[in-house]
C-alpha cells in the first residue's frame, strides 16, 4: 500500500510539473510553423487594443487546429538590426500544412477576421515548414 | 513486487512518450521568441544551403540559452497574403529578455554570423514578449 502510494505521489508531482510549466510553456510542433505580425491603425488606442486581444485570444481558444497560441507585443528595447514597428504577434504551430489548411477556413478563424479587421492597417504571414534532423 | 514494476512501467511510458514527441514537438517559452527571416544570396545553390543549414544548426546546437531551435522554410503552396519569398526561417525561444541578450553574445552565435553572413542578402528579425494569461 506504501508503494502504490508513492507511485501515485510521482505521478502527482509530474502531473503538477507539466501543469505549471503550461502557464509559460507550450508544445511547438515543427511540421509547420505559422506567424503573423500586425500593425493596428491605432497602437496607442487602449480600446482598440483591448479588442483585438479579446478577439485573437478568443479565437484561437476555439480552434480545434492551432498549437502553441503566442501572441506577443515588441519590447521596449530593441537592437538595431530588430523591426520592432508591428503591435502584436501570433505564432502558432500545425501537426501539418492540412491542419493549417484546415485552421485557415475554421469558423473562429473568419470571425476574428470579421471581428477584426478594421482595427488593423497591415498584416505580414510568414509559414514554414521544419527541417526535421 | 508486482505493484512496483507496474509503477516502473507507468513511469517508463511516460518517460518515452516525452522522448518521441520531442522529434517533432519541442518546448516553447511564451516570455520571448525571437524569429529570423533570412534571403539567401544564391537560394538555389546546394552548396550555399548545405553551408547555411550546417552552420545555423551548429549555433543553435552550441547555444546555451535558445530554445525551442526551429529552423524552416516555406511551403511550396503558399496563400497570397503570406510572404513565402524567404530563404531560411528561425524561431527561437527564451525564458527571458536577458537570457535572450546573452544569447546574442555567445561565442556560438558570432561564429554562425562570421561564417554565413556572406551567404544572405537580407535579415528581418522580429522579437516579442508574451502576453500570458
Amino acid at each position: 500500500m506504501k508503494i502504490v502510494s508513492s507511485a501515485l505521489l510521482i505521478l502527482t508531482v509530474l502531473t503538477s510539473h507539466g501543469q505549471t510549466q503550461e502557464s509559460a510553456m507550450n508544445t511547438f510542433d515543427k511540421n509547420f510553423a505559422h506567424t503573423v505580425y500586425f500593425w493596428l491603425k491605432n497602437p496607442d488606442s487602449q480600446a482598440d487594443r483591448k479588442a483585438f486581444e479579446t478577439s485573437l485570444r478568443k479565437f484561437l481558444n476555439n480552434s480545434a487546429f492551432a498549437k502553441t497560441k503566442f501572441i506577443g507585443t515588441p519590447p521596449r528595447a530593441s537592437r538595431d538590426v530588430v523591426d520592432g514597428s508591428f503591435t502584436y504577434s501570433l505564432i502558432a504551430t500545425f501537426e501539418s500544412s492540412e491542419a493549417q489548411k484546415n485552421y485557415q477556413d475554421e469558423a473562429p478563424h473568419k470571425l476574428f477576421i470579421k471581428e477584426s479587421e478594421h482595427l488593423w492597417d497591415k498584416v505580414i504571414v510568414y509559414d514554414s515548414t521544419g527541417i526535421i534532423e
